[in-house]
């Protein structure tokens, strides 16, 4: 088309009746009467973008002559590098980084393996472990279909924790070959991430590996999620004037971040939550649906015994926590609730309620989603608290450093500027991941994980 | 100490009388008639180091401020480092590298599992792999101790090879175990570099290795030391107008890089091939010092039946190729081999017989050395091996691409510039891995373990 009003005004009309937005538009070249343009569209979802792509083909003198998914071109060839930190311009270079000067570290090693903690990439090198049965919203597609998610992570944890994170995508679902491949890589690693591996097996793979590792062992999905919905939730009961103590929790979904959002509550000092699952309020002595996790949970939850389903369960609760299934509530289950009901609706991508829908019942909503105020991500905490494990050389990632990742994240929010829409830092806040590395550190020395920082010595002392 | 010229002439003097030698003064300050100098000495052993540092610290007028170990402080914090390819600015970017956006990768590859081949790191990956029982010429110090020097060979496949490669330190020597642990793992990479494993374990993991998985399994202490050796023979051959068809050939040292040198000598033609080892020449029966490797190789080497020591094999031998021990031969060994020996003494650091007291008797040595002519380097092949069958999506590294890399390395030695002293090009010569990685693609081409080429397709074809 050799006219740029014209063709964007007939652009734009194709795109508009297919649902696709034209973002940006740039000339590339003009020859012979003809121009050729670059043109970014948005298109909502896959649907959407075949029928832009079929509008635009059957324009007038329109000719297509190459299309380019941005996302799948972002991701080509994979999201990460391994980049050397030297340089080898010549054979003296080459002795001192390899053969022959390298002997002298790796005998400094054998004499004293805590000395690859400064000598080599150890210091700061974290696994993503996961064997790809939990991924996102997917669920169980496989080891190599994670591949990209894992990556993904990788560049959030170099982003905003400046770890040298590596994806391990295991090709086995058996607890105890997970369990053995981690232990047996773990000389490579600082530290190990798990990631999107489904409960209950989670549950074992990492309590076994925390037990017989000496480095610190996270599962992200428990951990990470239980972490930021309790930062969430300590500033969210700042604006309704509850405390922790006196609380009714409903957390729905008892797989990985439902468990571990139980226990760090209970940590916390929360005193009464239920939990709910498919099979509804879980009690002591329940048959159906149960795992060992589950009745142990079973015995610290629920401490009025009550029985029946979700919508039971919240009746007089203070906050509903939901890790569960998209549209589960509505407005009228929640005006069952205390006065001030908090609601999370973590379910992703579609929340368990939408915060539109919950508008006058809820006191506040927050949600996984990035479109909506009060998003709950993890990058808020997983970078910032392996930043503060690998810089003490700490041996676990324990409690006490949850909480002060939780304490240190809900700080993030200052209180004049604390509201109902503002009960969580923006991950983009600069300050956030510090602020959480430096606590995490500090509970880790306080509570003995740390090893007393070996510093780096020459071997000749001046 | 104030004067420039005394200070230095007292360091030197200094330095001198302990082996040292000062290779670079800068003066940092100069305050209140002090002045304060970052000096760099080198020094051959440690200690020299200490007795250097000792007569520096007894001179008159000099202190001490701070020593640094230039070798510690290039390996301090490790020598590789996982960068991002992408940019996180705003949420828009997440969405497009992480969740939601991911997931229309990971259901690509869920649908089409080959495209993990373009739209990951598996595209360029590789898992450097070791258990740390025969490292360099330090031996069995372990995963941890082993990590320096598989940073090491990271850093030389991104230099020489633009290769992402990973070093996976495994705690545990069991074969089944290694075979099991680099099974599971493979899902992250697009091939795997058995590093420093001792034989004869290093046999069976790499021939499993290959069997079970499909992206290639190279044992570099084998091949790449077999590819250099027998390019650095082609080359040698021509200058003593010999054919491999006629040449009989003593290899000492029935190890990784021994074995895997009498297979590929094989290969290319040579008929005549003798073992030895520390049990003296092996021969079909032998029954000292066996395993079933030796009993294979027994099968196919020494057709003359001959017996007893390395001595007796070196008689009217064209080619010793020692990769054994410091110190065995002599010149008087090398005067019984047939006109002009060819001597590739690969011990190391220090050779069967120095170059120089070869000197009269061979026609030509080769060492492993970078401090005498004709250094045979691994570093010559392997990233151009990997790079090469990662281009083309290899199954397989197999003996057509090793011998299509020995071929390419040796004419990288163009005819007129061949000469006894000069059999091998350089490894710092940028032009020799392209040329390997061309040879072996076009190898993998030939000989069917080349996937057909997925080339990027977006989901919508214009």
């Amino acid at each position: 088309m050799p006219d740029g009003s014209d063709c964007r005004s007939s652009l734009e009309a194709a795109a508009r009746g297919t649902g696709g937005e034209i973002m940006e538009m740039k000339i590339l070249s003009r020859r012979d009467g003809r121009i050729t343009r670059e043109i970014l569209i948005q298109a909502p979802d896959e649907d959407s973008e075949k029928k832009t792509v079929e509008a635009i083909r059957n324009l007038k003198n329109c000719h297509i002559l190459e299309l380019i998914d941005c996302t799948f071109h972002l991701h080509r060839g994979g999201k990460i590098e391994i980049t050397s930190k030297i340089t080898l311009r010549d054979r003296n270079d080459l002795a001192m980084a390899y053969t022959p000067g390298v002997a002298r570290i790796c005998m400094a090693i054998q004499d004293d393996i805590e000395r690859a903690g400064d000598l080599t990439i150890k210091k700061n090198a974290v696994a993503i472990v996961t064997d790809g049965t939990a991924v996102l919203g997917l669920g169980d597609i496989g080891p190599t279909a994670a591949l990209p998610v894992m990556e993904g992570k990788a560049v959030l944890f170099k982003t905003f924790g400046g770890i040298d994170a590596f994806p391990i995508c295991l090709d086995t679902r058996d607890p105890e070959e997970i369990i053995s491949a981690v232990k047996w890589m773990a000389p490579s690693f600082g530290g190990i991430n798990l990631e999107d591996i489904s409960a209950p097996r989670c549950f074992e793979i990492e309590q076994r590996l925390k037990r017989e590792l000496d480095i610190p062992v996270f599962h992200d999905d428990q951990h990470g999620t239980a972490v930021v919905i309790l930062a969430a939730l300590v500033n969210a009961l700042k604006l309704v004037n509850k405390r922790l103590e006196e609380i009714l929790v409903v957390v729905n979904g008892l797989g990985a971040a439902g468990t571990a959002s139980i226990f760090l509550l209970r940590a916390a000092g929360v005193r009464r939550i239920i939990g709910c699952d498919r099979s509804g309020i879980l009690y002591r002595g329940r048959q159906e649906n149960m795992n060992p996790v589950k009745a142990d949970l079973a015995l610290i939850t629920n401490p009025g015994k009550r029985r029946g389903t979700l919508y039971d369960a919240l009746r007089g609760a203070d906050v509903f926590i939901g890790l569960s299934r998209p549209g589960l509530l509505q407005g009228k289950d929640i005006a069952v609730m205390a006065r001030d009901p908090i609601v999370f609706a973590m379910a992703n991508p579609i929340p368990e309620i939408m915060p539109e829908e919950a508008e006058g019942y809820a006191a506040l909503v927050a949600t996984g989603r990035s479109d909506y105020a009060n998003q709950v991500n993890n990058v808020l905490c997983f970078p910032g608290i392996f930043r503060g494990a690998l810089d003490c050389h700490a041996r676990d990632i324990n409690e006490a450093m949850l909480l002060a990742a939780v304490h240190a994240i809900a700080s993030s929010v200052e209180a004049d500027k604390l509201n109902r829409d503002r009960i969580i830092p923006s991950i983009f806040d600069p300050a956030v991941q510090p602020r959480v590395a430096e606590a995490v550190k500090e509970a880790a020395r306080e509570s003995g994980v740390a090893r007393s920082h070996s510093a780096y010595s020459s071997p000749i002392d001046p």
